[in-house]
């Protein structure tokens, strides 16, 4: 399993209660993909939202993204990180 | 004080003792600013690195993160966030 960091650039306007819809879309159907959705910052006004997960591949990431409705436009592995 | 999330795209190939050197540069200078940086993830292949801090602006993270030797490409606030 690595850390995966994704980009979403097309959320402008996104409310608090926006981003946690759609992370409960994410976590509705992630086991099937063996992907945990762990963490989620959003800037509304750039539409820029950041998803960091871990997971077994960056097309895994991107298939529990896509099923849930949000393709993500970036998909980064971070194998290194500070706590 | 607001959380913000940078970027920086140039750093291909950085390892993890790079990543805590350039981390531990930040520390050193980030109170001056009233600049805490919390968590760092990198991607080496694609150089990116993604840094979380908490900040009273955007201009106080970029100048510490100047001092520290490595100004960001982006730097978006980040009010939304699910941990």
């Amino acid at each position: 399993m690595t850390q995966f960091m994704d980009v979403h650039h097309d959320m402008q306007g996104i409310t608090d209660e926006q981003l946690k819809r759609v992370h409960r879309a994410d976590l509705a159907v992630e086991k099937e993909e063996g992907v945990h959705f762990e963490r989620a910052w959003a800037d509304p006004e750039s539409g820029t939202v950041y998803c960091l997960s871990e997971a077994p591949s960056a097309e895994a990431v991107r298939r529990v993204h896509e099923r849930a409705g949000h393709a993500p436009d970036e998909i980064h592995a971070v194998p290194l990180s500070i706590w």
